[in-house]
């Protein structure tokens, strides 16, 4: 694909993008405002920009524009794609505009994603698959030599192979005598490979003929709401196809404990089991089909998922996670087949289960861990997955801490007043003009808005404190004479997109309500950070790097994170994004036994604390309750925006008259 | 019970026998000849008594007793049962009675019963039971302490019971968070110790209480007719409950080869499968029911049967068993659990199944070698099974070989005309007077007879070979000028019973064709004997003891046995039976894991001979086609008993005149 520079005047902000993108989103990317209101389906036709040099996309004439606007070069910026270099001018029609220029504001920055590779395992000596598939061309019995079958192939695997102290499975030992005698004593053999040292190999299936180049591992994440599967090439270590679909549980409850008060129901755990193997066995018959493998030759599966998710999987009861002292009934999980589970794959398939470190930290965050590979780096590390719940991680090769934080919904769009998961029409990016307080709404599939996303709600937040609209505490200036801070039943509001602008007939807003609740969230992330950090005797400073898991670290702005006091405030060149960290944390210990190896001793190495009983954690949340933070001196970077842009705010009652 | 002394003159022969025993049986074992052919229910009326001292029951006095004879003293010895120590005469009635005073015979002498039992492994040290109950008292979790139920229990055995680098089951784990709960964290659980060195312990149930006391393990002997099992206690050893039920397989077959072509069929082998379990589920039944014991403490189970038997317990293709060259699918089985194959048991329950050597030497071997201690022993020992199969082992702690005989069933009344099994009214032991030829037949249950079981058969032939009236290939002596030796449609006979006597209207007689099955049949066992030994360099002579196992070996007098050249000719007292060897072996595994650990050496050091692919057979074959071999040099104590009574055998038609 190819890349395209946008130059933005008068502001002179240049920025590179993708072939096709849109004006809007590349002016939001670069930091620079355009008033756009209905994101971006060309209804407000606000957005005017002059395209001054360069080439954009016919969709950017509208019947917003006049005939001499379109001679001119005016064109929507929701609608105008990037089809070569361009140098566009935003229409300064007022001095208003002009002051607009010396604000202090940062291009959008998100995180590098960030995954080690099979190539890098390699390199690093790390590659020691699971499953191993080996060819052999055994001598036919005769008279003088009519050993068992069985005896057949491990002496020939000894003498050959130097595979030695070998088991073989039940499974394996019934197929043995008619595959052997298929294709002339000619097999393939697949030999899963011990996670302990002083451990055996244990041959887990045979095959008639060559088929070493078929070999292939599943890997799982069990969300509370969304299971994904991976197909893995183990001799490639390509990722071949990918599903994901609801967890069917979701009709028993919407979160863990409403599924675990459905389990403690008479058959609600046998019930609750079956949903969940139902789910993986389909997302496993969609990766099986899209690759296009036969399933005999999958031979390997992973999965991880939180500590309830994990014990519904194996049929555990999870009553007592949401019970004082909650207690899991398992940190490491014995090696079992993933057919005893009832999961559709052949019956010689190892399962392994990510172990959990407490009830609310569990296999998801571990492969995460292990995944990122935090527990071979000598950075501290902050590892953060925020989905439906939220759970830190800090530390390195040498100690490992973490927690899990009641943040709440507010990232996925709950407790939210417009709230909305990050689906078409959610806004999830917002700047507003410092002046006239306009807002430029940008919306995932650029459509006319229907609520605010996690991200959205961020970038809606830190936007609006960067700009002085709302103070410390999120609430709203209520003095700057604008129609689009009122109040509602008394309660206050910005207003994003006025009625007609929206495809939910209302208007769209975001009330002081939904920003303590951010607030709330964001708090209880960063005092569990600080306390752990605490615990350890450091401080937020000593941060090395962020590590951030989850569809949410995707889209998330990291200034913006940083603004509003969710992330401490470091270099975002040493913030990684590595996607959904529970299902790349499954994929790598599909392709890599040391993963395997280590996470016994990483589960252990693993302090988890439970914040709601440790001591410092209520005072850390209470300073934690203010934009970004009771101490912004941990914030110099925003201090320095804000202090820099105060004398506009002040000024912008007397440039709007 | 009480034993009381019963002397027989004027033979002057004493034996001591139970109270109770019949007078008929003492005389047979005491090796004095009364006539009696009806079997003992009073109907020939032949064998009359005198009691000089002592007391025998009142069913002693008969119709066929006058009042007169009863004041003498006269009793029907096969209706009197002996209830003190009593002096028997037999009447003397000719010369030729006295004569018979004169020949050489011996009594019966059956193999003594040993087995190794439980207090001889402890003192021996060999007590490592593969599963062992632990009680704990496992502190309550608090907030403080609030780590994994799991971790609970496995920190709680390192730190008081030394117990590390533990496993656990899926299974167990399902049952702990309720199981710890129910009993104030109070708890038993079971821990299976491994076989191998350097294997870890595993903990495979969990039970609230304190349930040390209660452990159990079950062994099974899978034969291709008949399955038992039994009830063992692993605290003091003992077997608790035994049964016996029909192998459910024989609908499906008589013998372990119709049972593999019936394998063959479409859906064969699950059925044949389905139904050892299901005859397997019921013996378990009975036996727990028996015993009183709950199922949940039964925590180990071991299987022996023979390869046949065993693939299709595991539901493994046993077609490659009966076609050349011979191949069974494998020797050592892997691990895994009882219920896996759904025998009805715990789900925790680990199954030992014992290990193959050969298509033909099975598991129910392999174990008869193992429970009888023949590894473990210095001196020269010959292991013998005789079932519906013969199979042989011959050696000590250095060596070992082994090989399946062809002998026929005729052990088991197979191609004898009047063949049956042990069952009543089957003739099992005999002697004849050596002058008028008038038998002495004495049946199971003391009925009249229905026919000859293999122990009859062998005692018949032998005794009808030492008297004279069959040659060394096993011919009537034609010329004797008794109606009892006589020929129908062209086979000669001697005829047993008539048919006034039996309980089937027809005369129950042995013919040539009986006794060249059974010379055929011991002629395979002991050329097959003769062939391990010369593989290894060595002759009969070596051999020092002789273990008999199989429910042929109870019965079996030892010295016919030598006679007819089935056992070679060694003192009776190097003569042990064991019983089923099969069960005996997969007892005396659920007793002590060094049975499980030797056994895999143990199969890998048994050499294995197919006896129809080894040069050296078919010539010892030949040569063992005679009563009792060809050189009869090997027999010296029956060549001068027969030198001894060969003047009485010359002169019996004389004496009749």
């Amino acid at each position: 694909m190819n890349r395209y520079s946008v130059l933005f005047l008068p502001h002179n902000k240049k920025i590179e993008v993708d072939e096709g993108s849109l004006l809007i989103q590349a002016a939001m990317d670069a930091g620079v405002h355009i008033n756009a209101s209905c994101g971006g389906e060309g209804i407000c036709g606000k957005c005017r920009v002059i395209i001054e040099e360069g080439r954009v996309g016919a969709e950017g004439f509208s019947e917003k524009l006049s005939r001499e606007d379109i001679e001119k070069g005016y064109r929507l910026a929701c609608l105008s794609k990037v089809e070569s270099d361009v140098t566009v001018r935003i229409p300064i029609e007022s001095k208003i505009d002009v002051s607009v220029l010396n604000l202090q504001s940062v291009p959008r920055k998100k995180a590098r994603i960030s995954q080690m590779n099979f190539d890098d395992l390699k390199e690093q000596g790390l590659f020691f698959p699971p499953v191993e598939k080996i060819y052999l061309e055994l001598p036919e019995p005769t008279h003088a030599d009519n050993k068992s079958d069985i005896s057949r192939l491990i002496d020939h695997l000894r003498a050959n192979h130097n595979e030695h102290q070998l088991q073989i499975t039940l499974q394996t030992m019934r197929k043995t005598p008619d595959v052997m005698r298929e294709e002339d004593f000619k097999v393939t053999v697949t030999i899963e490979r011990p996670v302990r040292d002083g451990g055996r190999s244990r041959i887990i299936n045979i095959q008639a003929g060559d088929t070493r180049e078929k070999n292939y591992a599943i890997a799982i994440d069990i969300g509370t709401t969304t299971v994904y599967g991976q197909l893995i090439d183990l001799i490639t270590g390509e990722a071949l196809a990918e599903y994901g679909d609801f967890n069917g549980q979701i009709s028993y409850g919407e979160d863990v404990i409403t599924r675990i008060m459905y389990a403690e129901k008479p058959e609600g755990l046998k019930r609750l089991h079956t949903v969940i193997i139902l789910t993986i066995n389909k997302v496993v018959g969609k990766i099986v089909k899209k690759a296009g493998v036969t399933i005999d030759d999958v031979s390997s599966m992973t999965v991880a998922g939180n500590t309830t998710m994990t014990q519904l999987l194996m049929e555990i009861n999870p009553k007592y996670i949401r019970r004082a002292p909650y207690v899991p009934a398992a940190n490491l999980y014995p090696p079992f087949r993933a057919s005893d589970i009832d999961i559709a794959v052949g019956r010689h398939v190892p399962l392994l289960v990510y172990p959990q470190i407490s009830s609310y930290v569990g296999g998801d965050i571990v492969a995460g861990v292990m995944g990122a590979g935090i527990y071979r780096t000598d950075k501290l590390t902050l590892y953060m997955d925020i989905g439906t719940n939220a759970e830190i991680v800090i530390g390195n090769q040498e100690w490992l801490t973490c927690a899990a934080c009641s943040a709440g919904p507010a990232f996925e769009g709950g407790g939210v007043k417009f709230g909305m998961r990050a689906a078409q029409g959610a806004i999830e990016d917002f700047s507003i003009d410092p002046i006239t307080l306009e807002p430029m709404n940008i919306t995932i599939g650029s459509v006319r808005p229907k609520g605010i996303c996690g991200s959205g709600l961020i970038n809606i937040v830190a936007t609006l404190l960067e700009m002085g609209v709302i103070d410390n505490r999120g609430k709203l200036n209520r003095d700057l004479g604008t129609d689009r801070i009122r109040e509602v039943e008394g309660v206050w509001e910005y207003v994003l997109a006025w009625r007609e602008m929206t495809q939910i007939d209302r208007d769209i807003a975001i009330t002081e309500t939904d920003i303590d609740n951010l607030i709330r969230a964001k708090g209880a992330i960063y005092s569990g950070c600080m306390t752990l950090l605490e615990e350890v005797g450091l401080t937020m400073d000593a941060i090395e790097q962020i590590i951030l898991a989850g569809g949410f670290g995707s889209c998330v702005d990291l200034e913006k994170a940083m603004t509003i006091g969710l992330l401490p405030e470091i270099d975002t060149e040493k913030v990684k994004f590595i996607g959904n960290g529970s299902l790349l944390g499954a994929k790598m210990s599909s392709l890599t036994n040391t993963i395997r190896k280590d996470v016994g001793k990483v589960t252990a190495m693993m302090t988890n604390f439970e914040l709601s009983e440790t001591a410092s954690y209520m005072d850390n949340y209470m300073a934690a309750l203010f934009l970004p933070h009771t101490s912004i001196g941990n914030f110099p970077r925003l201090k320095e925006r804000m202090e820099a842009n105060r004398s506009m705010w002040e000024s912008r009652k007397s440039l709007r008259k």
